[in-house]
């Protein structure tokens, strides 16, 4: 498999943390995002969205869209499992994903950064750093009002065992290290982060570590 | 079930439409997000994210976030399927779905426009508008490049049966449509619509047609 991505991209994130802890084997390739090289010509031939992550298997073809990846990755490749065996333990470990990923990340992406510092949003810095700070807070609080309390919620998001919950979790919590952006009173999260922070799938996922990084954050 | 939605909510439109296509009744309850009614105790103690839709399962809880809930339906009943049986055509789906709810939708809900036609983005409703106009534009743009040429598009987003992708694709035209933005050039996209149009289950999700709606668009 060939994985397009880019180092600190929340989506590539997650589909290299689910990758490592299924064991699979993958080469990766640096698409700049904040140079526009996922409008050149020969990546839009990959993704005609010109957005990351894209995994390509081989045989077969292009898959983008990382919750649609880890969804493929589970059903491809059950073990060990990314999602409860449970439909209601399912939903809920993907409606906390989606808290993530759909409801928090897409509003901090760079093309939205773009736009909001450009001539059609027309923030200064310290206006987009507001925007920034604004939906990760509110991500992580509407993630820690979900998470305390709920009998449901272990060592990780759901439970136990790591899974995809716990991905876009820590997948987001990655773009606001990056910015260093801390949320306060989450002890949940924070509780849930320390645990993944100490997988080596989650170590090797880090920016910094991604090829393209800065040296340090 | 019992059904917490907005009338014109891109995400509750999902639910409703998954509900009637595989015939499970459900009850709804309107939720005026415009009126911050997602933040009264009474609606946080069913969803502590205090967004919409949520879906009581009675004997089990509260399902949230749409994709998920669409996932649980699939799950547990799985007859008329909206994914498809093989793993890459699932990942497709799955992926035209995220495009739409996961890149576009998020960006134009109510949170967002609050916010931005605040002071944290001093928007006025011209550049709001400009904002809502670019978004969608760009989100359908890019369904129509993924979608035309690709040959496992059909008569539906994928193949000729009706599924998710055209499910989440007809819940953010529906957006559109409230705030009559139309988008050019995106054929593909148009006649996939047009099918979904004429099925009952998309018509009775029809915005206009939910309770707390304004008579005419």
């Amino acid at each position: 498999m060939q994985l397009y991505g880019f180092w600190r991209s929340s989506a590539t994130f997650r589909v290299r943390v689910a990758l490592a802890l299924k064991g699979i084997e993958v080469s990766q390739t640096a698409v700049n995002l904040e140079e526009g090289e996922q409008h050149d010509p020969a990546f839009l031939a990959i993704n005609p969205q010109a957005a990351l992550p894209a995994l390509v298997i081989p045989g077969l073809g292009v898959l983008t869209q990382s919750s649609a990846i880890l969804e493929y990755l589970e059903e491809t490749q059950p073990t060990p499992a990314l999602l409860p065996a449970d439909p209601f333990g399912r939903a809920r470990v993907r409606s906390l994903a989606g808290l993530m990923a759909s409801d928090t990340h897409p509003l901090v992406v760079p093309r939205v950064r773009k736009y909001l510092t450009g001539p059609g949003g027309n923030l200064d810095l310290t206006a987009w750093r507001g925007w920034q700070v604004t939906w990760l807070t509110r991500g992580f609080q509407a993630m820690e009002a979900r998470l305390a309390g709920d009998p449901a919620t272990g060592v990780f998001c759901h439970g136990d065992t790591v899974g995809m919950a716990d991905i876009c979790l820590a997948s987001v919590m990655a773009i606001a290290r990056v910015f260093k952006i801390e949320v306060a009173d989450i002890p949940t999260v924070d509780r849930i982060m320390a645990r993944c922070d100490a997988l080596d799938a989650f170590k090797q996922a880090d920016p910094f570590k991604q090829v393209g990084a800065p040296a340090t954050a």
